[in-house]
């Protein structure tokens, strides 16, 4: 499975398009400069394409399973994550103080990209280990930052998150898993997870599952849930390996993809944790990361439709079929204007979500270095946009590969199929994306509209002189006064339309940015013709209310 | 999997949409009256419920296999398929003077779609059998018509088809194939054919190959192409099956889904057939039966979008999470806008999809029973939305049935999944859907635009009054005529959009003509707020044209 960093695309989108010297110039990452990110950037690039691609397949066809109770995963998976770990990757953007790399997010973001291009079901461990030391740098004790720290970030453990259970998934605050005080510092974890990612693994070290759960007087809903660490095996204060804690793995799920992620049903029977945080105050600390984690979520979805694209387009260049209807063609299906569109429609998106994406990261590095609460809002207000967005065009453009590579496109062997099985639950982790739409609607419009108008008044100045842009713009515009204006539901009902409309937009405004050479202009021109008019069919749709929804019987949708 | 046949919704688009009684009152079909029909379809109903939906699963989880050169099939398939040809259902539209029913297509196109709600796997046996039956009836002697129709017919034989080799896909002039004359009526038959659905199974009796082959004397391309039967097993004047012929199943692929569905490489070497039609005539008589089975695998579409709604609404309506949003609702996830959003799309879409599927078979019905031109004009020009919408509609739906269902969606026990995997091939086989828009804006046009108009007309008469459907309708019939006014290439550019802009269009006409009740009422209302709206967008990339695909350079493609 070759896969290719795309390296100068990234360059262009931090120096052309986002002004990553915005980041470089402030002193928190003074050292993160021009020459130092273009090295970093090639060398995870590399590690992507030679150690880790190879590992795509393998992990397909030989899944991670269970032995007598212990996870056994892919062939060549425990050497890809030692690469991983060893080359810095898993603390690549933790505090230097227990030994990370402190590097903005915008920069991880991108390695996190090209590791999702290169093997998804891999990339997943150390993302659920960077979600769990961001949580600990965040709420931990002294005490649980010096033990767990320096361990996580050196790849030595890995970590988990324990959210869902079977009845509580969407509805978190419905979670039965109890927290006793053993009145020693320590907590009895009792309960069963689902759907919890490289729950168990056989690389050695320990696995640290961060497990909500509700203290005896923890009240109904979600802000009676407590935030605890329970480490596989319980460490010593020098952090070495004691005995067994008591939880395990009762099975593993067989997935429509990522079958290389062992997706683990936990069972904690009076584990033993330490919490982390206040006591009620698990939700809270969850808040904390859940803007970086739904950001990790969206990167893998863009990570799966470059390595698509990339699949569908060599495959395209390659494959010939009839005779080329344009003059000086290459006389492959890449000629044939249906073929093409699609590999166009392919690469916009892609180039779209990635700069969506990598706008967010670098507002909460600007954020993080300046203190400017506009950065926050803004990356508060394009971080929903970020997972849906970015997700959908994971999935999107690699349905566009399978299309692409025709029968071949069907047969497993191929590869290109994978790539739309593996992303696909990133549509649904890490909230939904209707649950993304309905946030971006919600919460992230109880400021009135300002960070909405901010976007957008940035957006009308790209657009001037490019009219279907500034038209886009001014319909998304009264779109959002329309839904400001709305009640909660009738918002609720057109949140995945407006959500896509803005993505879209939004697109237009960064492609007009970059359209730098004759290449990119001509990129934006496709966008302009075959995305932006999508936008007044998304308002008109975001608008239309609730009502609709409900005037058909329930027992008449079985009808 | 729990599947119900969707009875009254195909009586009343057969009675209140389409006009069913058009065609039970014609000669031919005087005997398909209502009555008999709605006999009829009970009957393939309760079949599809009861013997074929149980074997959706095991198909998938234990699948069609290669043992020692002999195809096994999945547990419980050679009972499915004795039932499916105990019923008569595989020769239900052949004609009665070799034991087929004569039904008309309309019937046998939702006998079709039940059965590929149920178990889209095995229904492609009797799919590719009925394909046979109808070039046969077409085009073989009255030797072959003879010997082979009643054992097809009966399905006590099955049929396949052998198009596909390695390098001629879509390109099927390409293909390498040869028939050399044994002087003795016979054909030495040597060629790879690849992608042959049901290439050879277990149920005993014999599988008849049709295979495109090139003569010596046959110039290169789609000219020199001939059709041969060559079966598995040579049998005698009274139809005793004999010697096994000289071909064999080399290998079986590993597909994204279908997995109960043999599909075969096969090698043919000499092995003997018997010409179907005249020398150099195979392509013409392929493409009489192109269009019947173009609208099967519309139809397989069709009846998956069926069987996820049903599953991910039965899902939707038991599981709770969170406070309803609104008042006496279900308290089931069916209540929240969004869930709603989904399911409502995933109903209208596939009301939709049927409707342009059964106006497509009844046109043909009536062309058959009237030789009145005008049908045949109108059938052709909606086969290729039909294939393409109909198999757009069944990936569309069955992915957002993954969606309805969260977490549940991507773990294979629910099912959800599968609907999505075996479905996907639809949109590639019997022509991709970039050729069927390829189709649509190139032969289907060169009338002149008649038969598009006279559709459009048709639709304008029901728009009276939905100001929404008019402008839909007025958008269409300006970019048809700009389309007609365009080079080839230009139109090909467009044609995807141009033929989903046709599509949504055609689904506001026929909702609103069946909009006899409340309920019905309400979901074209649906309909009209988020469906209709794209038509503008998507007229827009039909006519920009295909100097914009081109502006990139192919090696900027890569950038």
């Amino acid at each position: 499975m070759p896969y290719t960093a795309p390296t100068d695309e990234h360059l262009h989108l931090l120096r052309n398009v986002l002004g990553y010297e915005r980041i470089s110039s402030t002193e928190r990452f003074e050292d993160a400069g021009d020459d130092m990110i273009a090295a970093i950037l090639s060398e995870a690039g590399k590690m992507a394409q030679d150690v880790l691609a190879p590992l795509q397949r393998p992990g397909d066809l030989e899944p991670a399973h269970l032995e007598n109770g212990v996870v056994r995963t892919a062939p060549g998976f425990h050497d890809g994550y030692k690469a991983i770990a060893q080359g810095g990757w898993v603390g690549a953007a933790a505090d230097p103080e227990h030994g990370g790399m402190g590097l903005p997010l915008t920069i991880t973001t991108l390695v996190g990209e090209m590791m999702a291009s290169a093997c998804l079901s891999l990339s997943l461990n150390p993302l659920m280990t960077q979600g769990q030391i961001e949580a600990l740098e965040a709420h931990g004790s002294d005490a649980i930052k010096a033990l767990y720290l320096p361990k996580l970030i050196s790849g030595e453990w890995t970590g988990t998150m324990n959210l869902t259970e079977p009845q509580a998934g969407s509805d978190v605050g419905a979670l039965r898993s109890k927290a006793v005080d053993n009145g020693d510092g320590t907590f009895a974890i009792s309960g069963q997870k689902i759907y919890i990612s490289w729950g168990d693994h056989d690389f050695g070290g320990n696995v640290c599952h961060l497990v909500l759960a509700r203290l005896p007087d923890g009240v109904p809903g979600t802000k009676g849930i407590s935030l605890f660490i329970v480490p596989k095996f319980i460490p010593d204060a020098d952090g070495n390996l004691g005995e067994a804690n008591s939880l395990r793995v009762v099975s593993l799920e067989h997935k429509l993809g990522l079958h290389g992620s062992p997706t683990a049903v936990m069972e904690f029977d009076g584990a033993t944790g330490w919490m982390v945080g206040p006591p009620h105050g698990g939700m809270a600390a969850m808040f904390t990361m859940m803007n970086n984690a739904r950001l990790g979520v969206g990167t893998e979805g863009l990570g799966v439709a470059e390595a698509a694209y990339q699949k569908a387009l060599e495959f395209a260049l390659e494959r010939k079929q009839g005779k080329t209807p344009v003059d000086g063609g290459t006389g492959t299906i890449a000629d044939h204007a249906d073929v093409r569109r699609m590999l166009l429609t392919m690469k916009a998106q892609t180039a779209v979500a990635r700069a969506i994406i990598l706008d967010t990261a670098m507002s909460t590095d600007l954020f993080n270095a300046t203190q400017d609460a506009s950065f926050k809002a803004r990356a508060a207000f394009l971080t929903p946009i970020t997972k849906a967005f970015g997700t959908d065009t994971g999935s999107e453009v690699a349905d566009l590969g399978i299309q692409v590579h025709g029968g071949m496109g069907f047969v497993e062997e191929t590869g290109a199929a994978q790539f739309a099985r593996d992303v696909r639950v990133t549509r649904i982790y890490e909230g939904t994306n209707g649950i993304q739409a309905m946030d971006l609607v919600g919460r992230k419009l109880m400021d009135g509209g300002d960070a909405a108008f901010a976007m957008l008044d940035e957006i009308a100045a790209t657009a001037k002189g490019n009219e279907a842009l500034a038209k886009a713009e001014a319909t998304l515009r009264e779109t959002t006064k329309a839904l400001l204006d709305s009640e909660m539901n009738a918002r609720f009902a057109g949140a995945t339309s407006f959500l896509r409309a803005f993505a879209i937009t939004l697109g237009g405004h960064y492609l007009t940015r970059g359209a730098d050479t004759e290449n990119r202009r001509a990129l934006n021109a496709f966008y302009t013709a075959h995305f932006l008019p999508q936008v007044d069919a998304l308002c008109a749709a975001a608008t239309a209310g609730d009502a609709l929804l409900y005037a058909l019987d329930t027992d008449a949708l079985a009808g």
